[in-house]
């Protein structure tokens, strides 16, 4: 049971976390050139440079401008650069340009970091409560774009005919392939997801314990339906079965926009892969490397979930289907960002796992819960805008860094989407 | 309750239904020249030639071909152009190369679909259970493809800058305006929602009165919310208000995705509408004409009707919602296709109506029901194949043939569309 | 020598003319249904429909408008529908919304060509000789709109999976292969090239035989160089050599630009054509053929005729290089439009012939001549403002109407462009 | 009259030349950071680490391993980068994808640029008459990227918000405007143009000064016919008075693809131009400053250029109008790269001149001359690919190097294309 903190203890526990992810960032982007940190590989993707900035801006804007009185904005045409879509927030630089700002340089967004942290480690120990949420919220969403970091210099290194590692790293010692898929029994009946409101203003140095994104809530009660969900998620072995049987070409297994899109774009395999001299190899980043048929496949798209679903006499599960089974399980087990060895998918070595390795896409469309209401002001523009035409993934991957993942956490992305760390679990009617 | 009828009965009943169903596509397509029925205005559309057409494929291919020994095809080279995505069924003329066909002409297709009605009308007695359930089936896809053609046919013309009308008619009498938007408490916990298992085989006379497509079952229970559903769709006096409130140049209102659609298209008003000496008009299927304010909007994607619930301080109901409010209206009443009168939306004129008029928005994305799965065979890929990207919409229009339309009557669309007769009802939260 | 003829003999030799003119444009349309007369099967080519109601557009704006005191426009929408690009004339249809037009009917055009016809030949008696320039004009325009009519119906019918044919026909009897190309030694140093100002307000019957565009002019001295020219165009079966060479396969014989255009588009073999059973087919006027391998090629791009050059080890010749070449031959001759049997080229069965058969790339940009000026008023745009981006072609083809073709004749169209008759004759440098 | 040198003091010379010009390639990036250097603005434009790249390719490719025994690449992987269009060469890194090599860096690239030059440095006393004349055409070459790298940088900054100039510099003196275009009268008749055969391998010292690229000859005689040609280009005041006239809004003054690419890309003013507070202001290499009106106007297209010279009642010259003229005048005077102060177009202080300050576009598409024969080899296709859809442009700018140009240089771009310092000189006919 959780007790009550001091004031004071309560702001040293912020002080350490908020230290701690802004210091994983910086770390992350440590291997990175000035020009690694500025190119951007697609629509879809911001430069790693940007991903520094805008994190920054997040906290400039939402707690020193608004809440540290006589803050002075580090430089008064940055945020048109750094916002990303906060209409509020006026003006933004156009999305698809973010690749052209060669300036600042990487250090100038460096040295606007170290200001910024100055800053705001300086005014946390005074700031109100509602000011010490939106440094949570930062937090949070710095985390969120950690993992983004990750996955664009993933993408841009990819396009690199020089296939580029982000950290070269040591081969990892194989793992002997998991037995098949086990069936865990689903619970039936009226069940209650969703994250409980909030109540990180009184609750002391776990503030962030039960910290949730509006778009987790209401907690509200769903029917379930008699199913079965599967005690881990699909291979790379068994993924390149779905090849060889021909998945990629069958169109009785396949949504109609996903076999548009599977011929549209010529796509027969996870993004990444490649086969070279006959043998299947993915590209991470440590490099191009031989494929592990042990390892949760990864870089697939919603529509490549669903139709590898369909082939193998299953479907996806709903979001609720995979939460009622994961809340028995620890968010803070599992192959996560901080977890030593390379950042990938890695073979399971234990029982049953919900968290980690690969944000697993649910067959329900991302929409909001019952009673949703967005935040307030700017910040509301956060997740609830985005609720048409995306599918929710669930349980955090090799990328996510530990902690930021819950039980109700709700991931989001278009079903053509992979360049995320995404994988697939089955489920089934009973 | 229900009692059994005699097969021959059945027979007639079914034959009698068929025989009224094409006649009415017939009909509709009476004062259509050949160039009228050939055009393909936009890729999502298709000719009325082509509706004609591929209504009447479905019958030959999975009925005559099928299940009527020694039919022979009326062309061999018909079912490549007239299938339409039925991949099991073989290749297909690509969509949006419909419109390329002059040949063959309206006036062959018209035969081509007496000769097929001929041919089924003279199988039908004969005809076992599962064919006949073919027939009924075509029969409710027949039903379908009379709205497209009516709102293919309006596209058309709407392009023509001589605005055309398809039936010109008199101008109908003014209605008073509807008083405010009453609000409907509607049901809260579980509740159950879907079509039964059709009993078509067995019933007799009322055979098509049971019929329900394969995407609105299951019957399942949900869980219903607190909410308040509104007693009547939105008018086009009051979307003039929210244009003049500047609806369309908020982006606080919009989803994303909408807020770029908006941008992208410069979407200033629904579909059809012009602003002409001042006064707003609309094209319909009767020409141009001053826009009625007492009448439901329509034409409206389902973007525009989430910004407008959400400048209207309220959101679109579930879809589960509308089906438990509905469920106590009569699905034949309404403004319907069969009303006497100019095929548009009217101004209501007595108290809480589900059905006619517009198709309601749902704020429900279009995904399968739990335990839902489809028919087997060619006639399977009609359904569950569309279920991405998508939005549910619920209670028929007023191009819908009466007796078409359920309260488990799953419409879908994307979020862009609104070249159907689309509307919005609002619900909140209680 | 020519002499002069009073002005009732040339209001009569005019009239003649007019009349045989409309009356050829309506015989291509004869076998043309409402349908088929209606859709536009590319943003390149325009409804049949359209080229019936434009050309006659042309006589009714610049003739009957502007020259017969009280005539009334036959309808006043219509000029905004059938103006092609004269800016000066007002807004216009987007052209490629051509297709969109169901209505008016092919009948009420036909009618309009005929309220046309009659206003102009009751006219044309009383007409001062400017509005007589005009009618010749207009009648050297509808030749050119004759010819596209006949491509774009081509185009048409070449989408329809059944591969209509215009005029059935019957098959032509096999012509032996022509012997190998002769070089004809052309002319060196400086000579002149274009037309010389038209004289037909002075000449009387013949007036239209020394007509000229404005482009054609002024005559002016070009310098030619050592070079010889081929005595007949290309053949099908030198092509299939080409391809079977390798020749869209090798990136050496092609200008950047054509081998981008070769990848983009997956081009392989000239237009309409295809391979059935393992032998070269071609679609035309009278449907899906075996090849003539003693045939001109055509339905070749630029880039694919300047390709073939340089495998063949020649080059294109300039367009004054065709003129000169071409100045002793007869424009008359040649296998034109009225040539009895298939419209189509056909094997050469005489010695050099530079007209007819195909259009022939040279090697020129279509560029103004010097002192070039374009024509005052509407007419002026006719030819002036497409003088970016384009090649001449010279020498008329099958569909040319004959007598609408001259040594001085400069067609044009973009170097990817290949739905016209277009073919290729070779020259080199000596 | 030349005199022969002996061959040491050719090479001498060469090695001069060779060590001066990629010294200035070296200086012209020192200003670019890591991220400046790799970022690609427009699929034209290409980034200044691949300029760097590309030219120390091609003397490692042509010269070194080809002509130096033993010599070992630089790196394996690296021709697959920085070929650009040799298509003999092997396959190339997608021209579009230019700007995802983040790796190698800046500092990778100028050490391979070093060991480069050492290279040949080292083998240059030894190279043979061939290979010397190679290191010639890559030097040519190399100044031909100088250019490219200053225009696609300045693109690139104009990209950025922030406006970063890259040179900040001074505020230049102003400058009296210039007088009234004075006309002078061009030779008539025969008149011989292009470049004599290069006889760069026998005359030692100025090896350079009679080099020429292949499309620039071979010399020939053309007909000139009566005009005048402006003593001065256009300026930037007299461009505003066609921006006032409502230039840009005036069809009847534009070529047909001019119109269309004007509309579609809502064009209004030449690249760079933005009025500020009322003010007409340019983006140049340092920075947005207000518009000097006596300078001469640059970064126009074709299409713009034309409509000028329509709407000034000229026209643009011929090439070889343009060349008689220049041929009397010195191409090493002028506003060229290595005048001191900022590198843009400037008021003329002096009598006519044809050199320097802006590219002149003329109305001359860009084609072989009579007799053109590409060079053997992969270094043959380096000019004669390009010659369709574009225009030849003369004279050099302020981003040329001193001596690169000369009377006969043919430039060339497309007729959209303005991110070159492309002006205007007028022509007309006498």
């Amino acid at each position: 049971m959780r007790t009550k903190a001091s004031p004071a203890a309560r702001s040293t526990a912020l002080e350490t976390r908020f230290h701690a992810i802004r210091a994983l960032t910086r770390g992350l982007a440590a291997p990175l050139s000035d020009a690694d940190a500025t190119v951007q590989s697609m629509d879809d993707a911001s430069p790693a440079k940007w991903h520094l900035a805008h994190t920054s801006w997040f906290f400039e804007t939402f707690v020193l401008r608004d809440h540290v009185p006589g803050y002075r904005l580090h430089d008064e045409a940055w945020p048109f650069l750094f916002n990303s879509y906060y209409e509020t927030e006026g003006q933004r630089h156009a999305r698809p340009r973010r690749g052209m700002l060669t300036r600042p340089s990487l250090a100038q967004v460096l040295d606007y970091r170290a200001a910024v942290d100055a800053a705001l480690l300086d005014a946390l120990p005074g700031l109100p409560e509602p000011a010490r949420a939106l440094v949570e919220l930062g937090c949070q969403h710095e985390q969120q774009h950690q993992e983004l970091l990750l996955t664009d210099i993933l993408h841009l290194f990819a396009q690199n005919p020089l296939e580029p590692p982000l950290w070269p790293g040591d081969r990892k010692v194989p793992v002997a392939m998991p037995g098949p898929i086990g069936w865990i029994e689903g619970k039936t009946g009226a069940h209650d997801i969703g994250a409980l409101p909030s109540t990180s203003s009184t609750n002391g140095t776990d503030a962030f314990s039960n910290f949730a994104f509006d778009c987790e809530g209401p907690r509200h009660a769903v029917q379930l339906h008699p199913h079965a969900i599967a005690d881990r998620t699909v291979t790379n072995g068994e993924w390149i079965a779905f090849i060889e049987d021909g998945g990629y070409r069958m169109p009785s297994h396949w949504l109609s926009d996903g076999w548009a899109w599977v011929q549209r774009e010529d796509i027969a395999a996870p993004l990444y892969w490649a086969q070279r001299d006959g043998i299947w190899t993915r590209f991470g980043l440590d490099g191009r490397r031989p494929l592990d048929p042990a390892a949760p496949v990864t870089h697939v798209s919603f529509f490549e979930a669903d139709a590898y679903a369909s082939w193998a006499g299953a479907r996806l599960p709903t979001e609720a289907e995979w939460e009622a089974a994961a809340a028995a399980h620890d968010p803070l087990a599992g192959n996560q960002l901080d977890t030593p060895g390379p950042v990938e998918p890695r073979p399971s070595t234990s029982g049953p796992a919900f968290f980690g390795d690969v944000w697993e896409w649910t067959g329900s469309a991302y929409r909001p819960y019952p009673g949703f209401r967005p935040a307030e002001g700017a910040v509301g523009e956060y997740n609830g805008k985005f609720m048409s035409g995306q599918f929710v993934l669930r349980g955090g991957s090799c990328a996510t860094p530990r902690g930021h993942v819950r039980p109700s956490y709700r991931n989001f992305f278009y079903p053509h989407q992979r360049w995320q760390f995404t994988g697939v679990r089955l489920a089934r009617d009973l």
